[in-house]
């Protein structure tokens, strides 16, 4: 019987970054699968230049039809980041989901791509013992159920980096330099944040060394003086700082250059990966750390009690999907729904310290306030609050205990 | 039909800080009650001198045999605060329940004192709009279902500080020259942390005065060179620091100055009251936001991730039960058990720095750890990982994404 | 200080049901209050004649214009039930919670007619025990906060149904014959269900005699040969019954007659109400429990597992909120956007047989469908499954459990 | 590098039944692989004979020595079964787990015998697409980590029935006639259920025929006298039937021939399985059905409501692990343990009406019942309930709804 592997490829959309991996990955493509290439380098803000991804791009024979490139900063904060930190997601406690959430809007640009220039198949660099692998291809899936999913790392014979090394300099791929011997560490970084992992951090033992940081200068190198900021929101969306209304993806750029300054946002964290084994990275937030703070702090005074534990209680598993990589499934829409239900009147201001670190919520006001002293004060003849009422309230609710406390006597 | 109030009550176990405020009640018990009064003071850390108490207590009438005083620091640390640190219990994301976690065991020894004394009612000094006045009499009421509590702020007739005042100073009781005033914001303390309320903090949108800080510097006070620090854990619970053995309540202590000189544990929060009101404090928890982020140290290399993400899960519910004043309840019960059981393999050490409001883990080993290479790679003959099983995976949990994507492609 | 209670209440808008409690109640309210009584009773499906309510209240001197009288059927079923049973509510595992979500209906209309009528106190007739006080006010508070709320049973002085009917001799409230003496049980009915209690059924280890059964005959003595219908679902909610559609209220009224002839729908419980009491009721929901089976069959071929999973482990939480009064509530209604998301494409068609007290699905079928042969088998070159998928899956899945075996294994 | 895979296997440990797939799985183990096969055969109460077994196992050339039989009927009851109903456990609203439930007792033996015969694999006959495939492998690498599995379904190169018969026939495997022709349908049994899948029964929209059905005669064919029997618990385990104390798996055996014999435990079903898709079959479950309502009638006098509803919340993912194979993961564990410390005091008796396919609980006492009366009126001086107590937990419960209202009326 043959498999749908048999089946020769015609045509695949590559998450392409320029770099000297996906470079090898492509040519992999045309000599392996003989298939015609599409390349997809998109900006989520990682901070690199996009253009010589196109001129890579050209000189491996790419044609410049088949070469997408785009800005999609915008759309990540906007419909991807915003929507988490509605939910104040955060993975085993901790961890900003920074790279988790990327991943489902490059699946979805691959597959309108692939629908656009008609190609049967779609090709990431993740490795196979990572998140990121199972992470595209459950997006990859959703959207495009039929679509042929190429893992040149789980697929290829290369056994060694110097087998791919040699590969690609058979191939005329240039190798930087200092690609030669091994990086100490990897990274993945766009606008929300930047993670780096192993090599030098294998151990967990051993503290991370300073120069792995990307993101954000350390505690100790910041000022000695607090920065002071505030910021608006709206229906739980972070839509201004110090007043001046600014995009999402420029909120996000602004916070994260202020907490860089203050060395916010640092993370040193052993993590459980879905594949199931247990890693260790160095995530760098800065600005969804001041970000999830400040939308806490709104959320205190805007959100009822009900609600917030309501969210409190969906939250560790929202987290989870979106680590996992079903953002494109049925629950994780249904989560968001209540979710975003909740942030209708999540409006208002907080002004935020920022410290050597520290990210510390220092005010609040909103008009939809519900610690207002107007609103907790009834109007007269209707009071708000009576004393008498506690205690009713605390014997029903002991009622149970009780009754308990005296079956139990009994035994 | 006469109901329980109406009963006279002979003996009654006053929770007696030595203060104004229960020394009226003290006195209002024995003029308004006609009962014998037996007074319990304890020790839970909260860094004043017991002795002044019983002195107090006497010159009021109180006889030798019905003054208690106890030094619970041990008993709190052990049987209340570290089980709770277990499950990383954060109230509403971020309060670590520093209050909510002393009043069980002040009901416990209270209704202990009551059966011992043979008293038919205790009393407690909390107010009629707050938390506490819940976690003292449903802590009560579980333990001794058919107990008296008397609840002076709900049933009294003074309408103002001032007629309070007036009750004190026709009874002899003294008063401090500040009390004639009103303090600018009222506190409660205990080993695991100091929290400030009212007044000065009414305005959520106005930054907490340095003054309010009991228990921490500020980080910009704190020193300019950061303190490391390696904390030991046994199942779940900190046994040691640099090496070094402590009781539970020593270790606390110990940290609570690490964080004190660090300025670590600082949380301006407004909170929703199971009372149904929000309200507005300033919490330090300088031991306590050390201990809880070593223990997720410690957890991340020797938890299960079925386990943690379980634990995660279940934390929101038990955190709002001691908030909520179930400490004594079933469900509490079964959310520890369950907790409990993880933590057995809980052990080892985790390297922690403390800089200028910062707890930041760098370093956990364990002889138990999950993460460690040995384990990780497999005996030979039976591979742990190969990279093809990850496409199985992901095929697998693909495939119910895909189908749900043909189907609503139909549609 | 005055109290609210204290104010003169000028206009009450009563639940009225014509019956005699909530006529003492009316003529209460007039002499007690000296209030202007507004009726208001309402049809949702209880099986009685509105008329009579009509004549009783004018001959109590209520005007024409403060008699409001509706026929809430469809609203009921519409707005109330259907979105609870797309969730598949169960109190307690078997409760269809039939009494719960009829009362946020009533509080809601008693609101509406108070805001048109310029009422400013609104009053019930529940008792002072159970829950319906709760579900009650928590509605009218939710809805109007400054509402006066009136709640005779707490207040009034009577303490013995005999000087209960006393006072409605001393009105000349006409009391038939029959209620003299005490009813053996108290009954609460609407279109989804009757509830009986009190009296013959207080013994929970006596079993429930046959006479308090009010809407199905005994599957003893149901036809022995099986109806079989086929009910038509539309994102979630029942449309028609063997092809004929029905509005929301036809359908279950026509349900109900099938569950009534078929002996279906009883239940004898013994369940924990909010105030923190056991009781025990025996319910009859004859077409509820026929559509809770038929809305869980066709979910089961139209909703994702992933979907359907979350959809359980959210319900508990829905169902105690209904049960505890909290239909108007942030979290209810966010649960509600969570469910109502996943009603998308539940529309098809099950059939159902009826026999002697079980409901049975056998078989069911939707254009929707995830089960379809067509869909589970992919187009060739991509295959839907392939075997070997499966050991990767398993072996990812497993891999976390070996590294603990390791770990422990060493302990 | 030598994959795991390519190393020979010695001795292999097949779970065998005698039956003709499993025999042919020994003879391909024996020819594939040329490993010493030991067989492992288990009375779970299948009702079949195990004689044979060995009969047939010897003739293929087993050593005596290296076949193990062995009757688990009461651990699998009392270590298994029991466990999980304290739980109330059920898949997607209503399966109750009977072939889920019993694979994990399978691994452990397997693996039990692995290591007492020093084995180096172990070996199962569940097909490729199934979730018991996932259940035995999960079992087998949490107990013994570097345990080698053989899956013949997913290895072998069989593409067909035929083939396979092919292969049976060429090695004098004797195949029953029936057996040449396929089987309208697949079963699995246990002492808990029957399961019936394929074949008839693959469109969902048709009636499961009468013929599938192994453990009940249909309610049709059931007595039109109920049966009426009393089954006592203790700490949440059944323990006697009509006042005779039983073993636990002649309890289940006894509620079977009852169940059987009214036709009761039969459910047709959808599902969701774990490896992806959704499969359809017919469930009969005679004991364990009456068993979940009974223990469900037990725990309604003897749960504290808060237990209660926490078990309930905790239900849905408990079962969801055992349905998926994670029995022995420490989240199970943990669960387990919740549920466990909650069945302290669930003892008593319940009075259970079997009638034609309805199990209905009509009475239930205990001496730890939370209902009884004696405890509901609590001593005189501490009144039980006082209506006036419902107010102010009304009041306060209203209270955060009430600051809802008046702020969302201001938008």
């Amino acid at each position: 019987m043959a498999k749908a592997s048999d089946k020769p490829v015609k045509k695949v959309v590559l998450a392409y970054s320029g770099g000297l991996d996906t470079s090898i990955i492509l040519k992999w493509l045309q000599t392996e699968y003989g298939a015609e290439v599409v390349t997809f380098t998109a900006d989520l803000g990682q901070g690199e230049e996009l253009a010589p991804a196109r001129e890579k791009a050209l000189k491996m024979g790419i044609k410049p039809e088949n070469i997408f490139i785009d800005d999609l900063r915008e759309e990540f904060v906007r419909d991807f980041v915003f929507p988490m930190f509605r939910a104040n997601a955060q993975y085993e406690g901790d961890y900003l989901l920074g790279t988790s959430i990327a991943r489902p809007l490059i699946s979805k640009r691959q597959i309108e791509i692939a629908k656009q220039v008609g190609a049967d198949a779609v090709c990431h660099g993740a490795t196979g013992k990572g998140n990121d692998q199972v992470r595209f291809e459950l997006g990859y899936y959703a959207l495009e159920p039929d679509i042929r999913v190429i893992a040149p790392w789980r697929e290829w014979e290369f056994r060694s980096r110097e087998a791919l090394l040699d590969f690609a300099e058979k191939n005329q791929i240039p190798i930087a330099k200092d690609k030669r011997g091994e990086a100490p560490f990897s990274v993945d970084a766009n606008l929300l944040h930047s993670s780096s992992e192993g090599k030098v951090l294998e151990d967990p033992a051993v503290e991370a060394p300073e120069f792995v940081h990307q993101r954000t200068i350390s505690p100790e190198d910041a000022p000695d003086k607090a920065t002071v900021i505030t910021i608006g929101f709206e229906k739980g969306d972070a839509v201004s700082i110090d007043g001046v209304a600014m995009s999402p993806a420029t909120i996000l750029t602004k916070l994260n250059e202020l907490g860089h300054d203050n060395g916010i946002g640092r993370l040193d964290l052993v993590e459980n990966r879905y594949v199931g084994m247990k890693s260790r990275g160095v995530y760098e937030t800065p600005g969804g750390t001041i970000l999830i703070a400040a939308h806490r702090g709104i959320e205190s005074i805007t959100l009822d009690g009900g609600a917030m534990h309501l969210k409190d209680q969906l939250m560790p598993k929202y987290a989870e999907l979106i680590y996992n990589g079903f953002w494109f499934s049925p629950e994780r829409e249904m989560l968001q729904a209540a979710i975003d239900l909740s942030q209708e009147k999540v409006s208002g201001a907080v002004r935020v310290k920022l410290y050597k670190g520290n990210v510390s919520v220092i005010g609040r006001e909103s008009p939809n306030s519900l610690y207002d002293q107007d609103l907790v004060t009834f109007e007269e003849g209707v009071q708000a609050y009576d004393h008498n009422d506690a205690g009713g309230f605390i014997k029903l609710n002991a009622l149970r205990l009780r009754v308990l406390a005296k079956r139990d006597r009994k035994g």
